[in-house]
């Protein structure tokens, strides 16, 4: 079964039409959009024709992030469109059970606390519309402020709630408001800034059983490891910086064939999902493969060292070992 | 002739997905959307048939004012995004000759001066689409800052352009990011607030030939006269204040038939345009007429005392006089 | 009896001189004016004078609006300053307890919470000053901030205190550091904003026995209301609009005769109070009438549909009514 | 004769009430005050009658430092406010040739050019209406911001206008907006930091006739010598402190005759003024000497080792020198 | 004996090395230097021997003031910074237990509350490292904003936990990030801010046992005390400003000696403690003496009209009752 | 010839303590340092031994990135700074003139024009002291603002200065103020962010001669190639990313061989340069090949598909195209 644990969810044109008035009129005043089924279906349609197109068996669903509205003042407005997108993603999942999951979006608007709309939206989610995990975007501000970093006690309520549901993060940031900085750019460098954040603070020895996925490849730390293997050194770690890289997950968002091996020698095949964001950034034509550059199924299966308990492990174990509540516990992977 | 002098464009969905684009990425990177003549036709076509509707030959239509995005950082946001409804006005005018008239949306983002993308897009949409007249903002920032009036000398330029060109303004704001002011009451006390400014400047000493109308029958001033008199009297003005808000226009987008008797006294047959700003606020069901609240055209004709020459003034000959780049010369009303 | 519901204390000199030491001095340091009755007789017998002139028995006095400093640094400036003319206030009332009641200003320094002084303030004022109700400024920031709507649960502590102690509150807006806006039109746009705000997050429910009234006519709502008559009906609003609107009060302080005929059909006669202002904006001859715009009395008088119990209620009843703190139950209104 | 140079004009209540009207409405909308003569002779014979008490023969008069509103919101609040001021000691100096002269305010709004307000109301005084002098208000943020040191050359355009109409500067702060630090000592630190400022950045060597007098003797400086002159060592400057601080003149106003003995031999007797700025600060009764703190002629009499030329400098010659356009220069003086 | 009650610590290379890191990276990583017993021996033996060159037998060592950096942010920043300096205190005192005590450096990072980081520092340092008193900062944002008065509410924290310990407080602030006012110019002004906040509060009636010395003379208020007991006068204060000013202490680091002297007679010779800051600003060679300007010992010496009791309670006991834990009381001062 | 393009300055104590000064006093007041000879010898023969240690022939030194206090208020602080750092780097220079380069630090305060310090002190150090290159910091704020991306106009100034001094930059981040971003880690964002700025605007279309080096493997790009190859074929770009990136080059910087290989392959030999920041942060011992992490000439040798051709560029010819000003040309490389 190949597992694509890292996809969003493709909206209808009412969709958009309601994150314009958002935008306008900041939710005063505001009339939530009702969409109808034969909206919804059409669009669920086209993500599972794309899936049957590269053989994805099933996608893990989740709001698109670059729209996420994070940074846009006040908070109800991100509140109500997050709302709204994990109610379409449970639409998706309702009429193709078996082929979505669901990834909670949270309404994670700045300065505020975690408490009055995020906590609460994550147990909705998780409880109520039966969601396998969440995402989180590392800088609400998108761009503006400067938040705490994830390893800072400012997120420990989310890691509760996280681990009381058993429900993974997938670290992505949204949105970007810096001119110099597109939120792909930022994407990348928020997941550095995370996987940092999070070892720097020994997060995981307050929440041993948080789980922690960076999309992306890991932003750019799997090529930067010498610098911080030496910082581990000086800083008299006990562990060295690869032993605690391995509590954390990766995916192979990561549209280059080398960086993909790169990123599996260093974090291992054990800590690796398949993942490809598709559609999104790397849907476009590669000249040189012919393929689009997000049809990773035959990038993956071209690795020649990789053993095929290996490439099960990346294309489906590791994800159903991440994701608990995404299936039934009596299947091969374990 | 009923020509609609205030009315806005009704977009395609791709368009609503442009504008979600640049909300998420901030202009970088983007692509400009390239919309199918089928997509703008279908909406076109919608708008066109409301208007028979309601009996409307001709509408006068500008970029949706709530979702200007005036304040949404950086400035290359709002100059794409209205460039973009510039442009979609202008193939709706292509399409529909007869039914539509083109006015500009400027793309005032805050803080920056006009001469930078303001002007240069009136030019252009003036100059090369054929367009009759431009919307003008009196708050860019949205209700994040205190912008200069619109009586101050940082406008002049703008006032000298439109004048050079013979196109007159529409006053109506954009979005609120305010919580406890809606677009809508904004719209309402911008209104206002241009008014006292223009008028307390004395900007139309400066600018004889300047050409200004105040959208939805002019905010508060009408029915609050009485203040604005008294102060005028206080300080010493040569003219009354209703000499002075003579040589403003206004429109009738004003869904009560009290409230237009009101301006019609206040500002003079000679000086109220026809207008509804159908569809949009407006278009839900009065239980009392059974009627939209935007068709306006009964509410005009019911009012009495109007002769025939005032009925076909406010319906055609005032906007025909006041916007002269929209018809030829040679008809009925001088 | 001609009660005149709005109206502003008028200060002896010594006050203004304390104003000027608190802006230039900040309240550091700082000694309280001691005034001479000699001086308060002074003004007051002024201001007795003046309601002689126009046939006014009784007058609500509160302070001067757009003098209330609710906005200069820091909030024990305001303390200060409204604590004296609540002081000033008990000392006319005290002087002439026949011909005036006492309205509390309250010191609503911005970004304070409510319970730090405006309600200790209110307490005072109505315990042990006698007052009968009270001021509420929508704005504390004067136009450089971004309050919060009035509709908000920030001012429930307010509303709370207001109810238990029974008195009403008349929304006035103070002055207005914006140069695009004076303090005049401020007041106005305030109003407006307050109506939608308390209607909207339908504060009467919480409060049903909140009494509220809004001055001047209530800014721009009686001649916009087709707008939101059209917005609930969007909503899908139980209420429509008119009957919503009839939780509010409203005065009389709006110096033109068509815009008071049209408040009292779209608020209904037993929601209008008699109020003037005077002396104040409207206290300049106007050339029409050869009488003040702020002489309201004939102009009430020679609405010729009005029935004589609805002039009594107008002039009297409804304002007994609203204020029971401020005559003895055994009278002819009820 | 003696010369009290640092003395503050005495306003009528009229004034007050303006000052009020401008800090609430910010100057939108406002009418100047026409003050009649009868209300300005009362105040300037009061001030006339103070100085016969303790024997003064001339007071130069300059706007009340406190109240000059630099920091309120917009410019336009204190251009106003200024010139109201500068234009009431005109009237005083008309009505009592013999006993005033006129030292100028300057609107100097923070944030703006000095050629926008500051010396066009410099040139106006001088050269209109004949004054002498004009007061230099080192933080016009009164507390608010970090403006330049006076030593900057952002007051260069300042400090050539004076020189080339012939005028020294007092240094003399305004008011303060900061709790901590109330304007009566925000006066003192101020005099500190543009003493410093000025002989730091060697403003006398690019302006070698500007003519600066200190009010207060001198803040700190004069007590705190010692760790100026160790600075001045360890920098390696040319002149010792000592020798920089004679570019500088020095006024009395300090009530106390140890510290005025203390800057007279820091100082030297060509460097101080006879200074008293009475009415104000000191006008309060010395329970030890019986008489006001202010009255510092006996005060300066009773230092037995000054030689009665010194005192006649102090007193008399030293502000005919510093002031040239104060006298005829044919006097005992030179 | 002599008692240099203010003196600030001399530090290695290592530590500005580790303060370089610490505003370079903020703390974000940072390794703690460990600097060897003999680098910290050579520092202190140069201390002390400067101490011999002068006389001086004990001095009380802080923090260097103008490098505590309470205004980098993050607050992390200055409380490593801080504890560094205190560990290098403890091991001067350590190593000279008969030349030193230690006076702690409080981390003060603007915008927190005392309880998180100032007042454990403050205990930490009494009750571990055996020091005597602490320095106290009044703008711990170094003129980036403005702080509350050391007279306000928010010091009663450190102000009970200094009494409970029993330890004075040294008033001195820290660095300026103001271009206009030098640190050195800096601690002159915020003196006197604070000894009229503090006095102006009533401080000493809420917490009668609490002990503040205040450095440099008391900034500029014994020069200026004239000013105060004015406005003590007119306040109608029950106690003179003399009367007030005996409850604080000053020390004698003003390099002047008519200075010093007026001091004594202002505050007293009960409340001035001897104090050099040696070596600091005044460590280079007075050319008039030919001794460096904090060479006091000499200076108190000359003054004619001390008696010998004066000059030993200057020079030792005043220090002994101030600072009880600095010495065993069986001694011969009480 | 080993060239190693990419080290810094190792700084005499007596920098520290002047920088320390720097950020307590903000260059209010301050003395220049006068570094002895020997202490300046002392450094820079550690810094030889260091290089001979691992057998560097020539390193390119540059003031110390991560102290540069780009954003340390006011300009002036980082104005001495840098010019105090450049001077050393001469005095290296001049020391040893066959094993030092000087690349220049410039003083890129945060906020203002670049002709106003950045460009003079760029032209001082080349023409002046023989620098041959210097550093770019992209973001002058250091984490506290937005500052224009490195393709923004703003920077053409700079470029133009460059050209014309035939001096490339490297871009190497300073400080970081971000408490959840090190300065480490900013290095790699703040080159990813360069990167595609640079790209994106096209820079060198504009200044073809323009030279840019992108310190440690280029951050992130090397690793995260597909993404952007995907961007450029949405975008419609005429070139494929791959090729836009060969317009830059890179140093060895990342102290992993993997990724040195991958960048090699990405990046082409042509365009990598030796460099490695010894000492610094990877000068710590690697326990697995028993080396300091920033020994990398053994990496570099040991890649087996390297021929010598290109081990050799690498080492030398690459830098000596880069930097012509940095040899003669009469040499083995062209």
């Amino acid at each position: 079964m190949i597992i694509d644990s890292h996809a969003h969810i493709v909206m209808p044109p009412e969709s958009f039409r309601f994150m314009a008035e958002l935008v306008g009129g900041r939710a005063n005043p505001n009339t939530l959009p009702k969409i109808p089924d034969a909206s919804v279906r059409k669009v669920a349609e086209e993500l599972v024709k794309s899936m049957d197109n590269v053989g994805t068996d099933i996608q893990f669903i989740s709001p698109r992030p670059y729209l996420q509205m994070h940074s846009v003042k006040p908070g109800r407005v991100t509140e109500l469109w997050t709302t709204h997108c994990n109610d379409l993603i449970a639409r998706f999942v309702e009429m193709f059970p078996d082929r979505f999951r669901g990834v909670a979006g949270l309404p994670q608007y700045m300065d505020e606390p975690l408490e009055l709309r995020v906590i609460p939206e994550l147990q909705r989610c998780v409880t109520q519309l039966g969601f396998v995990g969440c995402l989180i975007n590392p800088d609400p501000t998108e761009g503006l402020g400067d938040p705490p970093g994830l390893g800072d006690a400012f997120w420990h309520p989310l890691y509760k709630a996280m681990t009381e549901l058993d429900v993974p993060g997938l670290i992505h940031s949204a949105g970007s408001c810096s001119a110099r900085e597109s939120y792909t750019l930022k994407f990348i460098n928020e997941e550095s800034i995370a996987v940092v954040s999070l070892l720097g603070a020994k997060t995981f020895d307050t929440f041993p059983d948080l789980k922690i996925v960076v999309a992306h490849g890991g932003g750019a730390i799997p090529y930067q490891m010498g610098r911080f293997r030496s910082w581990n050194v000086r800083k008299g770690e006990k562990e060295t910086f690869d032993e605690q890289l391995r509590k954390l997950y990766f995916d192979t968002c990561n549209y280059s064939k080398e960086a993909i091996e790169l990123l599996l020698k260093v974090a291992g095949t054990d800590n690796v999902l398949f993942g490809t964001e598709k559609p999104g950034t790397g849907s476009s034509r590669d000249p040189i493969s012919g393929r689009d550059y997000d049809d990773m199924k035959p990038v993956i299966e071209s690795i020649e060292w990789l053993t095929d308990k290996q490439r099960t492990d990346i294309f489906e174990c590791n994800c159903r070992r991440v994701y608990p509540r995404a299936f039934r516990r009596d299947e091969d992977c374990r």
